[in-house]
């Protein structure tokens, strides 16, 4: 299995998280976000992904998009589920929990929204760093309210790490480098320092990438 | 079941379709995200949904958030899955297509982006309808090129809807509102207008609905 991937891409991330905890070998394939305008944006990565995001995973041939998407197929066709509970409610929440990192936190703060909100509107570096912080202490409000369920254990549902672990951990890596004060937050702070502490997460961090700067 | 919803969100847009199209008997608890500064932001619908996002669905007083997980929850728990298709290679295209729509496009067109691009960033009518329409028809390029796959058929997977048509028809809704213009996206305009021909997306519009104004 080939990964496309960039050190910082937080959905990039959330994949090498999930191909860890799968126990799975696979090489990275890095595309450069910011160098020659964007590899993401060049013709030989459109031509596997057409979107112009990482990541992409190319398994025997097949091209899959979307973080959410290739951990779900991993899950499936990988051994026995772990990424998501075996029950429809469980399954529920921890899609849920994912999908609010994954729609309403990160998009918000992706490289080319930045981009566009400096480039295009002027936006400031100040208001700019404003709206990023501002997205994400919304959306950790509500995170954190629904991690006050009897669902939570160790991680952010139950004791084993699974799908919604692998968003949180990156989004947390966001909000650090943004300077967010997680200590509002203490159920997501200890979640990810937790599974920060796990092998599998520690492999997919950023700076343990092969295209890390 | 009972559905909080807007008639004019389009996660709430995507779950009546869902709903629909499983035969599946519900009540709109209708939730204004205008009136009162925003009823989903009141203490009632906080304490039901902290994310203060529509839809919500209630089922015997379980609260479901976030659209696609609702989605894929009653495919998997109401009669034979007809929203997501049997293969797993099958089901990681459709999620990436919905993911595609609710990550990638709809996010960055929510009412309260772009009330913060208004009011926060001091952002004029004019170069907030570009933000608009610059993110669909980004999002509606890299669409329409990922449905030139032999997996699309009537609709974009096969030619029974499933859970990427529940994504595509209110993208196209919104897009529609803004006048962006479709003819560049002909596999896009022909899978919706083919939707919007039958039974459960038409009850699910928003002009259909008991808050529609």
């Amino acid at each position: 299995m080939e990964l496309y991937s960039y050190f910082r891409s937080s959905a990039a991330y959330r994949v090498r998280i999930a191909l860890g905890l799968k126990g799975l070998d696979y090489r990275v394939i890095p595309v450069h976000l910011l160098r020659h305008g964007g590899e993401q944006l060049g013709d030989a990565y459109l031509s596997r992904n057409p979107e112009g995001l990482v990541p992409a995973l190319d398994e025997g041939g097949r091209i899959l998009t979307q973080s959410l998407a290739i951990i779900e197929y991993l899950d499936e066709t990988h051994g026995p589920a772990t990424l998501l509970p075996a029950d429809a409610l469980g399954r529920a929440r921890v899609r849920a929990l994912s999908l609010h990192v994954a729609c309403d936190i990160h998009p918000l703060n992706n490289l080319r929204v930045l981009r566009w909100l400096s480039r295009e509107l002027k936006v400031e570096q100040s208001a700019r760093d404003d709206w990023y912080r501002h997205w994400v202490q919304l959306g950790f409000q509500a995170l954190e309210a629904q991690l006050q369920s009897p669902g939570t254990g160790l991680c952010c549902h139950g004791d084993a790490p699974g799908m919604a672990d692998c968003c949180l951990v990156p989004q947390v890596y966001n909000a650090r480098r943004y300077d967010v004060d997680l200590s509002a937050f203490p159920t997501i702070a200890r979640i990810a320092a937790h599974c920060e502490s796990l092998p599998a997460f520690q492999a997919a961090h950023p700076g343990a990438q092969p295209d890390a700067e």
